[in-house]
């Protein structure tokens, strides 16, 4: 018997239909004899009714009676579960964020979890009851009621399971696990069974958008495992957890993630001066554009080229913002590309194994994609190719490092 | 300067314009200097839709749980509210039941309010804010949202009006305030400037729904004076207070309350024992039979007529009981009729004037209506009469006694 948060989004909960679906699988887990703590979002589409009735009284609504008004969502849902729990005979009781006590700091909307009083929770487990929490919402110590921002609800999940103890927090997704890569692009795409949070705080941000990525740097951080799970199918999923020491000879590549929406940059001839990279990029961050791969070359007869990318509704922006600074920096050109794609090999294994970086660009050599930008990281190697290519070298790298291939474990 | 808390109820903030509309009436009583308290309702149709929801869940739903879900209704309100007056520029806080701390006992659904803590409400209005207050909705000992029953937003408002020893509680509805009689019925009707709180009570049970009954007892128990008014009309409204100890020469009648949805039933020849009423009527209200008027004449060969009359939707049930008790007290016949109503002359000068009842007789006798029963209170005589006299009766009492004209005061 063991402790399990299980956390279901909108989607999950969306109609009287899937309430009750939800309930029939928090049932299963009492039946196995586990404790159950469920937490909840509003069901899908209500969140968004209720900003635009917000909208409509207010252009700019005031961030404490949005939180009021929006965490309503959640609380409809609890309240609805439990019933549906007690129609099928289980004990189960609701909890607003205020009513656990999710303590939280006062930026409304936007709000960070301090402290969470588990005592009422553990008391209902104890009486054998489902506890249900209204997800991404909380308390300041004020009592006014704050919420943790848009998809704050795995959030809650993660900080209830690291308060309580739990064995394991559950994820229930569109999705029946995390995968080597997206398998619309390559077939042979396989589901993994574990990866570490590193990794998927890569793969997340890449484009895999499984998880939030709050959520997931909040369970490494207190070392809470995390499953993600398909709502409605029946399977493992994936579990996500810190590096199993027992695992050095797993293979070095766990998945391949990529982004088709970026565009690049590039500042050809800059003088090498000190503070180059900030003269140029700082404009570009002021105006809000954010910035993904930096890269930079050796400088040869004192001038180099800097090229970064930017997501492709930025481009214009940033290339304007480029140009205003051509004379100031002394620069030759610039140069703009948005065809291309980044495409990254994702393993915490890569640490320990050599040649990664080789095979990936002998790999793509042989299919004749040129590599347009090099970038890594501890766990990550990325490139930027040209768009079309994208399936193809995604497909190529996929079966060189054998990820359809399951683990000897 | 005054403290006035305004109550408005599920129609008058059914939708995005009439919150705002509501919005703009708290800012004016703001501008005139006053500190304003607003206690709102769910809008129109929510609290049924959410009603519905949780009937889709269970059959009978958990109350605890009914109770976090509808109290989500006025909670949206008071976001919105807030929102709307902050867009008018003026300072607005919500509160929950929960958050003001309204504590209730622990009857989901149905709680009783045992305790208003006033302090943050007090601080914010010092501060110059409008407190906005959800309606309907408490909280018990242990932090559970309890629920105070439908039409539980009047409550709520005089609670508060009380707690905070308010100069006025604004109650505003679909009506300019309070009539001598309905005007559907008696062209000539008024509008009554002020009225008691005994005479409200006797006219609201009789079919003048305009205020919540239990509200006006919670009124009339701390003397808090309540003022009827228009939510989207100017104008002064009905104030209902104690009564007016300078008011003696006040006209006898305030009003005339009437009810169609009656039905008479009669047992006839009843052997006069001690008990009689009981052993009729006890059967009746098991079955959760309302009992309204009760008359019993004087025993004339030791056996008596007993009539009483119910709603006519109850008359059939009724009298079937009432049959299967014939042979066991020993009566001779049951007789029904539901073709009656009843007209009710409601006033507290009643008291200090003689010949009210001979006046009212005497009209109807003039018309050639037949009394067929009559009841009489401290400040109310009723009449059972035909139904198709009633408009006529109204109408004559209604000149008889004068209420078309405004008492000299």
């Amino acid at each position: 018997m063991s402790l399990i948060v299980q956390k279901f989004g909108g989607t999950s909960v969306g109609s009287v239909e899937r309430i009750k679906e939800v309930a029939k699988k928090v049932a299963r887990f009492r039946d196995e004899g586990h404790d159950v703590v469920v937490v909840v979002s509003a069901m899908s589409g209500e969140t968004n009714r209720l900003i635009e009735l917000a909208k409509a009284m207010q252009n700019q609504p005031t961030p404490r009676e949005m939180d009021v008004l929006v965490s309503t969502g959640e609380q409809v849902t609890i309240a609805l579960l439990c019933m549906a729990l007690h129609d099928l005979g289980y004990g189960a009781r609701s909890y607003t964020g205020s009513q656990v006590r999710i303590l939280t700091d006062e930026s409304h909307t936007k709000a960070r979890i301090k402290e969470i009083d588990d005592q009422s929770i553990r008391a209902d487990l104890t009486a054998g009851n489902v506890v249900v929490v209204a997800g991404f919402q909380g308390v300041d110590e004020s009592g006014n009621i704050t919420t943790l921002g848009r998809g704050g609800s795995d959030t809650t999940g993660v900080a209830l399971a690291a308060a309580l103890n739990a064995d394991e927090c559950q994820i229930y997704t569109d999705v029946d696990g995390v995968y080597t890569t997206d398998p619309r692009v390559v077939e042979d795409a396989r589901r993994l069974d574990r990866i570490t949070f590193e990794e998927m705080l890569e793969m997340a941000s890449l484009g895999s958008k499984v998880l939030q990525i709050r959520s997931v740097e909040f369970a490494g951080k207190y070392n809470v495992p995390l499953r993600v799970l398909h709502a409605f199918q029946d399977g493992p999923g994936t579990l996500i957890s810190l590096e199993d020491e027992q695992a050095m000879e797993n293979p070095a590549i766990s998945g391949i993630a990529f982004t088709r929406d970026e565009a690049k940059i590039t500042v050809l001839g800059v003088p090498d001066t000190p503070g180059l990279a900030y003269q140029i990029l700082g404009p570009v961050s002021d105006a809000n554009i954010e910035v993904d791969v930096i890269v930079q070359n050796v400088a040869e007869d004192n001038t180099t080229d800097l090229t970064f990318t930017v997501s492709r509704g930025d481009m214009l922006k940033a290339e304007a913002i480029v140009r205003d600074l051509v004379e100031k920096t002394g620069a030759r050109e610039v140069k703009t590309d948005n065809r291309i794609c980044k495409v990254s090999l994702v393993g915490v294994g890569m640490r320990s194994h050599a040649g990664i970086a080789s095979k990936m660009f002998k790999t793509l050599a042989d299919e004749s994609i040129n590599i347009q930008l090099i970038t890594t990281s501890e766990i990550k190697i990325s490139v930027v190719i040209e768009e079309k290519y994208l399936e193809l070298a995604v497909r190529a790298l996929h079966a060189a490092f054998e990820l359809d291939q399951k683990a000897a474990s």
